[in-house]
């Protein structure tokens, strides 16, 4: 565990390193304010609220929604995620949603499917991870109730067409869920704009904020539809044994982790111009589109996907398993990357990768281009001391 | 928000302050390690995966459990309670619970209730919030799926029978939860000598971690039967459309906090010998039979409960509503002190407090007397004034 000589390429899993800011923002409201949020009349608990508040104003500008009442917080993208499907999916409805979607979204829809009759179609996506759009409209039917697609694959970094779909479910009563996993922080996104109802994101990747972090955007004409998936203590009417009826309450049962929203709040300042915002869009293309063109010369290694916005890239090797090619990468040059399947249990049977997955290159906009090209030089040196002898 | 002359009174919400050597071993992990656990075979991801299984030895070690995979982390106490009874109960089951547990408990088995048929006994505590224990084992059915008893209340401090629970259970199919969200980490419990089948607990209370982690413990005998209740990315099985079935993978959907379980397992430290967890509880005795004493000296003052081991004490002041004594407190002697129902719906009908609940004053184990000598005197100080005229 050492901070130093570490290239680190697993930015899709979670960023790092987080600003030193960020860190100081969590331990010094531990250190200075420490109290719960919600439930407390006396100072420093109105402190907690404030960070809160102040918080779920800045998601909701930065997401294009006109209303912060719109915004709850969550410990997890996949508690977000699971918070959204099981509060809204019910027995016996059709949901769409793509392959190229994360187990966070396939796992809680494939659970509803198996219990509560719910018919789910998986829409295929190309060899690059992105989705059929054809497909896509042509699975939305009448009584589709929920249509899931996620902003970008997080196994080979393709945008999917969100500002399409919204358009075309402007006159279609199906629900909109777009799990913005891999871009809230790199990616300006729209709400309102696009059409999204359901916008799910963690703190802790490529928004610089610390585990611990989601939020789940609801849009107000779905507030009456949802019934809370997990009920607990909301600090308010608990004199009842029912969860409150109005967002963002009735999504937040229990403590929530105020600490680590101010870390993530402190991590939000540092993009809040536009020009900051574009800087690092244009960033991370520029990382994107280094990655595939150098891993594009490389011999006897397949890129599954193409330059795009985010630097993520996914390659196979000929006679050198991902895992074993990822280990070499560790041990040898320092470069962390990850191998497997990455929780998306579908895209794979179309990036023809069904076999022990991919080796996974996520860089990020903190990454630098000189970590690029030392992944790049390393698998370089791989094959061509595989393939001299 | 600042950090001195703050007399902290809300332990039972959150523990303050966390120690210095929590906040930096949170800090620590994430500025030279911060890679996620479970997903990498770097050597990084490899010291994040050693993080977790060491601390979940250590808590199954202090809990008394012979098997750490039956230790499963969660975000929040809310969150492990919610994964417990939404992994167990099923439609139509019946289950008894105190009317001393917490809208964490309640309202998830009230939401079961309403939504599935389950059919729920709560049953009645003494006027300190303490269970009526004879009828709550006639409460138990020979059909009753589950039964959760607080291990102590967080409004009056009132430690339960739990040990008279568990053995009247042994010869019962029913399982036993017990939520410790105020225990851990002041009482010491083993959860195979008493026979509890699901115990959970949040960190951030008396067991001096950060907030964002919680363990939920399974007994052996019921993994078979849980189904997860969040589902999503497990860094294993990723290939399946289905949660994995083993425990504790099942349960631990989506990254999990490893900053804030590093910054918990220091925690623990400090509390390794029978010495220490003695001298603690010793010490939170003493609190409780010193503010309890004072308390009681107090004129137009009535407690709701009686010392014991936990240092908490709920209050009502005749003319006075407990927001406003809140507000005094706060204002006036920098005290902090938590007014109203304290997500707790069923207990204050009990104490005869359903109007306005109470004035709560929750000491920790790391409080000193002088804090008690100081809400007892600032009360004294208060109603003194409004009597004298």
């Amino acid at each position: 565990m050492n901070g130093k000589n570490r290239i680190y390429l697993d930015h899709a899993a979670t960023s790092w390193p987080k600003a030193e800011s960020v860190l100081e923002a969590m331990s010094r409201f531990a250190r200075e304010c420490g109290a719960a949020a919600g439930r407390g009349g006396y100072h420093s608990a109105a402190a907690a609220d404030l960070v809160v508040s102040s918080l779920r104003r800045s998601i909701a500008q930065r997401i294009g929604a006109s209303n912060s009442d719109c915004i709850s917080f969550h410990p997890s993208g996949t508690a977000a995620l699971n918070a959204a499907i099981h509060g809204l999916v019910r027995p016996g409805d059709h949901v769409v949603v793509s392959a190229a979607d994360h187990n966070s979204v396939l796992r809680p829809l494939n659970h509803l499917a198996q219990t509560q009759g719910v018919r789910l179609t998986i829409v295929p996506t190309d060899g690059s991870g992105l989705v059929d759009f054809q497909s896509l409209i042509a699975s939305v039917a009448p009584d589709t109730r929920l249509v899931a697609l996620t902003h970008a694959s997080n196994v080979t970094g393709a945008v999917q067409p969100i500002a399409e779909l919204g358009e075309f479910l402007r006159s279609h009563p199906a629900w909109f869920l777009c799990d913005a996993a891999q871009t809230f922080g790199t990616l300006p996104i729209s709400v309102e704009d696009v059409g999204i109802d359901l916008l799910a994101a963690p703190g802790h990747k490529s928004s610089g904020g610390p585990l611990g972090t989601a939020f789940l955007y609801v849009a107000s004409q779905l507030h009456r539809s949802f019934v809370p998936w997990m009920q607990g203590g909301t600090g308010s009417q608990s004199e009842s044994l029912e969860m409150p009826t109005t967002m963002p309450l009735m999504l937040e049962a229990g403590n929530l982790n105020v600490p680590a929203l101010a870390g993530w709040a402190d991590s939000l300042q540092s993009w809040q111009s536009s020009e900051e915002v574009r800087r690092r869009m244009e960033h991370a293309a520029r990382l994107s589109e280094r990655l595939h063109a150098g891993l594009g010369q490389i011999e006897h290694l397949r890129v599954h996907g193409r330059a795009g916005i985010l630097p993520i890239a996914s390659v196979t090797i000929e006679d050198l398993a991902p895992s074993d090619a990822a280990a070499v990468l560790d041990a040898e040059f320092g470069i962390e990357t990850r191998a497997g399947m990455h929780c998306a249990a579908r895209i794979h049977a179309h990036l023809g990768t069904e076999q022990g997955g991919t080796l996974r290159i996520s860089a990020g906009h903190t990454s630098a281009e000189f970590e690029i090209d030392a992944v790049i030089e390393a698998l370089a040196t791989i094959l061509s001391a595989m393939h001299s002898s």
